[in-house]
């Protein structure tokens, strides 16, 4: 019996093939580009917290401008990221579902130095 | 009617909050922190490409080790972005559907220069 | 004898400093922070290579737009990491050059596979 | 008459680029794969601050495990980036005052929200 899925990512990512079709744009999307992508959409996210404190950053959901943002941001990181894994053909919810083993094992219920 | 989920993110974010639940990490999973913990993964995914050409980080998932090591930070970076969207309450979901809609007026179909 | 010095950038730390404290910014200015700003930099940097071909990155310095995008997000990055350097007492004359020799040590001469 | 120097990075770069010449790595020195390698540096300097309070951060340079490690980290981005700047035959002294230049302009002295 197979376990329920961790993650199921199977809409956007047609949805993004699609969108990279219509426009000719695989021939961009090379692993190496995407990775790239993926940094320039992230810098972009932790820009919007780096003057903030931590107890600012727990509120940035609340202020509308800045709640519009971190949206949008995290929204880009989402799908250069289910777009990278798909050009890899890495099934995202078995990748999870390993690492989530494995840090199981590396980090035992209990222990309170988080991972790095 | 509502529109299907182009992604369903429930069960990883579940398992996520019970793991940091279990090690008291809560307290460690600030944006701000979560933020960066993101760019240490990021680092380490990007860090598989850096000296390959496009060509070749087309077929990283074809040599077993890069596969696995590919797997692994695609998953780290997920599992990053997905409590960071936790802990500040964002629907992925929504925000994702919310972006492809503006790309597609900031882009139309036939466009051939790629977004940055 | 002292070596001579393989970088010196002391005039652009008293720069920074004095801009800092005319604006009353070193309060912003922790390594946390700074670490964090230093990302959003060089998201900027890696976006203006993302789409291009290594040959084409290559020539990233002959078209003039692109050129001075590139001189100002690698002004700006090196400028976050000096000033990271600065709030930590950070000597990077003497950080470098035992990373040099420590690398020089990991990868003799010859040696044709790059460091990681 | 010519201003003083902001940065001296000759050195640095004579170094590295004697490295890469002994150990024939100038093929994979294009603009493109460094932008990739000083992100996978950052990635692991981040890593160092990522749990930690902005307080914890500013004492990072006491703890001697961990002061090793930010040393190493600032050298290995510093060292990227020059490499960067000089494939790409980038003066980062001149940079670096244009630079400065612009962002006394975008925030007068006495302007108290930081740069973004």
């Amino acid at each position: 019996m197979k376990p329920p899925r961790l993650v199921d990512l199977s809409g956007l990512e047609a949805a993004l093939q699609t969108f990279a079709d219509e426009r000719d744009w695989n021939r961009y999307h090379s692993p190496k580009n995407l990775a790239m992508a993926l940094t320039g959409e992230l810098g972009e996210l932790v820009e919007l917290f780096q003057w903030l404190t931590e107890d600012e950053s727990k509120r940035a959901g609340q202020d509308p401008a800045t709640a519009q943002a971190v949206r949008d941001e995290l929204a880009d990181v989402l799908m250069f990221l289910v777009r990278l894994a798909s050009v890899l053909e890495v099934d995202l919810d078995e990748a999870v579902r390993q690492k989530l083993a494995a840090n199981a094992q590396k980090y035992p219920a209990g222990d309170s130095t988080p991972s790095r």
